[in-house]
């Protein structure tokens, strides 16, 4: 099985919804991206999180046999605090406290270098970079972004998109980084920088993906209970180059059903706090609900 | 072939939009309904327009062998100018002028009244309700409304409701009549008023078909160019009420062909200014059009 590895946050967030109201609970986009991806291959985490951070958090990433040699541990670790409102949307941050993240350096271990199977996760552009530097042989590298780096590191950004061979952005950002209104002029403006795929996420609209010659639609899933949308991008991410990592197969036909299954496990991960959902979540449930994602979309 | 009817508004239409200013153009919502029903079935309107109304205009409706039997002709034309920002994604409303709209008493002619496929465009709940009462042997009523009514007159709209087959609405419509953000819950809410089937429309994010025991998910189409959205949602339904009364077929998943074929026509229609997209319109771009939205949703 090929190796991946997943770069980004480790943190404690704080997360308010119209369902509850959570304090120090698990977060950061490489702890949901690599949960998710856990799924379906074996994952290794590039992050940094503080000496605070609990025993019982490292244990649940360890028990389904994620790599945390790439982690360093230092100081305090990152903190979040959110809240959504009742349309869920969008969370508003109300607070941030960096703590030993504005330390990370992104080193990899010696065993991560020959990864095949990359995801970039929604750091500092210039950390990203630093990674592909040390690759030695990568077969597939993704990268997601948000409108902080989009705003404050544009160039930086930019250098990453043409290093990279699929962009996951969602379609606030899409048409913020590529200032056009329009979908599917902002994924052609994409791929002109050099992803052989761009991905644009649309919440709970689904997901466009956009090669040069084709264009895919991924439907959303209905849900009836949504509690907490935060780390539904990420593990959209994870689950999606978990399915590619697992199947070591990146043609297009075979990204399509990636972007199913992870739109399988985020829709999952919105049914509950944190990881709570994914906790308990089982390889029967995954294949059942992507079933339904394929009745959902015949005519 | 079944007897198809729609029943709505005919206006002259001032439109702006950023790529055009255009005056007195044709429009009203069953006019769009009419005209993108054409393609597939015979279809007769129901409405009121000003004796000043065009020729060249009826000649447009005639010459696509629209039944113009249940029009009348009275005083000024229906009159509604609007704007759209750069994002194209809702009409400002710049003014209204009702003129002879405001005496349209919806009677319906002798040779109308044993209609099968009936679409009710958006007009007051009160003659959509007075056309019900006058059918004979209605194999599938349709309905369209928007906002106005929802907050006008929302008992007489869900009187409605009660007594239709079809709900057509769009989302954000959805979510202020049935007070819910999530929209499976309002769907789920619409079915229990009496509809077997429940269309919700997300404009380009597609439409979604909901029944007590299934659901459907049409993706958007993604245009490269978007002159004018105006008449998008009408040229939807008058486009899904045709293709079912070729058919003569209201099953489920002839309907989720129906919505291919109402997303379709409402693509096109969203190329250019009033009808000038649909006025040159085929069958064989009809079906490459059909057949591009089954590609972008395979996986």
């Amino acid at each position: 099985m090929a190796k991946t590895i997943i770069i980004g946050s480790i943190g404690l967030d704080d997360v308010k919804t119209p369902f509850g109201d959570m304090k120090a609970i698990l977060g950061g986009s490489a702890v949901y991206a690599s949960y998710a991806s856990s799924f379906f291959t074996n994952v290794g985490i590039v992050s940094i999180a503080g000496e605070d951070f609990p025993e019982e958090y490292k244990n649940l990433l360890t028990n389904k046999n994620i790599d945390m040699s790439g982690i360093e541990f230092k100081g305090k670790t990152f903190r979040w605090s959110g809240e959504y409102e009742y349309d869920m949307n969008e969370a508003k941050t109300l607070n941030t406290e960096l703590n030993s993240i504005t330390e990370f350096s992104a080193n990899l271990p010696e065993s991560y270098k020959n990864a095949e199977y990359i995801l970039l996760g929604n750091i500092d552009p210039e950390l990203q970079l630093k990674v592909i530097e040390q690759l030695s042989q990568p077969k597939l590298i993704a990268m997601d972004t948000m409108n902080f780096w989009i705003e404050s590191k544009k160039e930086h950004l930019i250098e990453v998109i043409k290093k990279v061979d699929l962009l996951l952005i969602n379609d606030g950002e899409a048409r913020l980084l590529f200032e056009t209104v329009n979908l599917l002029d902002a994924g052609n403006k994409a791929l002109n920088l050099g992803p052989k795929y761009v991905i644009i996420k649309k919440g709970e609209h689904g997901a466009l993906l956009f090669t040069q010659t084709t264009h895919f639609s991924a439907p959303g899933y209905p849900l009836e209970v949504l509690k907490d949308p935060t780390g539904c991008g990420d593990s959209f991410a994870g689950g999606l180059i978990g399915w590619l990592a697992k199947t070591d197969d990146i043609s297009e036909p075979n990204l399509r059903k990636a972007i199913i299954y992870g739109s399988t496990i985020a829709s999952f991960n919105a049914e509950d706090f944190s990881l709570e959902r994914q906790k308990t979540l089982n390889m029967e449930e995954i294949n059942k609900r992507f079933q339904e994602f394929e009745k959902m979309r015949e005519f």
